[in-house]
């Protein structure tokens, strides 16, 4: 038996799931999943969902440069890392899928502790109280939600997170998608791309590392150990030699952490970064790979198709007037973009 | 000019070279450093360097197993993650490279404020007083440390780290060599070998990430982003958009810190991980990767060769109790190595 639960757009806290499947609808996706006719003959264009103009002109030109080992541009391949933010970058971010996840965690908890029920914030959630969850101390909220990630071994975690994305799915058009199908097909042809062309890709999102972990591979072909994201504290337990997560954050990966996880991690500045609009929170990684001694190529994706996506903007538009100050790439999905999702 | 400092074995703090060279001398190397000679013909054993004996032949079983694809404990590729520890299991320690390099920075700071040398603990390593040394709080002594090793951009840092290994050197019987020959030559080859079959090498060190990364790639062959090691906290800055080195510390990999960290960075249990005897601090590495659901390998790394190299031992044999309990493989570097040093 399923229920499909559709999540209207830029709610932060909707409905408790009580099915074992999790339905996320995007509204007003109109133009999405029409059927794509399938040919054997490979494309001479490696990015067909990027639409002919001065952006995607761009991205051809800059990866030419770099590659050109005759030319004054060229990067070694040591030095070709990319670093792509995750949420509204990579996939869909309306809503959160993280957030989803841990709106299926309080359910469990509150199944094995059902005093939680009444107590701030879960009872709010459950009971849908807006009123409250619109004027809720954030560390309160932020703190439940690092609960719902914590409290398990790391094995226990990865199998929990990969049950959620085996079984989720989000609505469009009264028709049901795998989570997969959230991601942005033009992002997956240009991870590719860059592939292709010597760079080592890495995901450098404010979501946790390990929630990513579980399907980066599979939907955007980067390996675990390229994922960089907000860490929560770990235990190491010396009876079981397992690795326990603590409701604790160690590194929140965002805004200026973002520069900080990637020298951590890489140690190197990465040469090309995409970021979006939204919370402002890739301004920072963005300008960090502007600081590299090579060329750099800074992308930075608007929400501005209303129709295929969402349109929204950040309340003191920072990142777009940083990127009209840094001359960075701003990807109108709405003209650059033939397609939105995953095919 | 150069001064030729000669550093006693297993002396935590030594004379400061005033020189632009800083010698380190190892003891005892009686052996080595003989003149090879070089051949055009490629030998069929991977690991020349290791004797022929019952640990040679276990390191080639278990890669022959784990590769075997119709075998039962074939290892998919993607999760063939090795971890080596780095000083005593990659390169020697006596002195510890990284604090001959902190001692030519506390020299750097005393010459920019010369007050500092009337301070301890600066004034008790300028005057050798191994009185205060041999009782001093150890934070006071780490607080310095770390001290030297922040309070710059990471690119002022590199170039720094970079400089040192440019000029430092060792002495064996009499003779300069490059830092680099401080790497042990069965490890290098080692490290090539599981790279050959699949492996991704990675160093988990106690020593700080960015002073390894500087030679990680020349020395080891292991890119800076397979580097995990004790992280210092960093700010990023809005201004210049360079990361800048504070002096506190982040996150310390070593001991229960190396499971902890290799969570962080990798995501995946490391199937084989090597360390060494000395202080401890690999045992919980070792353990980690003992739980692994694969086929796994330990390396424990037994510096007994007085001849060659050195021979010490732990206070209370922690490593090599734990060595035996998990039926661990102990390099005897005595009986199972032919060369020691790199060549």
């Amino acid at each position: 038996m399923k229920n499909y639960v559709n999540l209207k757009k830029g709610l932060f806290i909707t409905v408790l799931a009580m099915a074992p499947i999790i339905i996320i609808s995007f509204t007003g996706n109109n133009a999405l999943k029409k059927p794509v006719e399938k040919t054997i003959a490979i494309a001479a264009d490696p990015l067909p969902s990027w639409k002919e103009g001065a952006l995607k002109k761009s991205i051809i030109d800059y990866v030419q440069t770099i590659t050109n080992r005759a030319g004054k541009g060229y990067i070694p391949v040591e030095d070709r890392i990319a670093t792509f933010d995750n949420d509204g970058t990579l996939w869909a971010e309306t809503p959160t899928i993280e957030l989803e996840y841990t709106k299926l965690a309080f359910k469990k908890m509150i199944q094995k502790n059902p005093a939680l029920a009444q107590q701030q914030p879960y009872k709010a959630i459950i009971e849908k109280d807006k009123a409250y969850l619109a004027t809720a101390d954030e560390s309160v909220v932020i703190g439940a939600v690092i609960k719902s990630l914590s409290g398990s071994t790391e094995a226990e975690f990865d199998h929990s997170v990969k049950a959620f994305f085996d079984t989720a799915h989000y609505v469009i058009e009264k028709k049901i998608y795998p989570i997969q199908d959230a991601t942005y097909q033009p992002q997956l042809e240009l991870l590719k791309y860059l592939r292709a062309n010597g760079f080592k890709t890495f995901i450098c999102s404010g979501g946790t590392i390990e929630f990513m972990r579980a399907v980066s591979e599979k939907y955007y072909g980067i390996p675990p150990e390229q994922v960089i994201g907000t860490k929560l504290q770990y235990k190491f337990m010396e009876d079981t030699h397992s690795i326990y997560r603590l409701p604790k954050v160690a590194s929140i990966c965002d805004k200026a952490g973002k520069p900080v996880n990637i020298q951590w991690h890489i140690g190197k500045i990465p040469v090309f970064a995409a970021g979006n609009v939204k919370s402002g929170g890739d301004i920072q990684m963005l300008k960090f790979s502007q600081s590299s001694k090579y060329p750099s190529f800074q992308l930075m994706v608007n929400h501005d198709d209303a129709v295929r996506e969402f349109a929204y903007q950040e309340k003191d538009n920072a990142s777009l007037t940083a990127a009209t100050a840094g001359k960075w790439h701003v990807v109108s999905m709405k003209d650059d973009w033939n397609t939105i999702f995953h095919k």
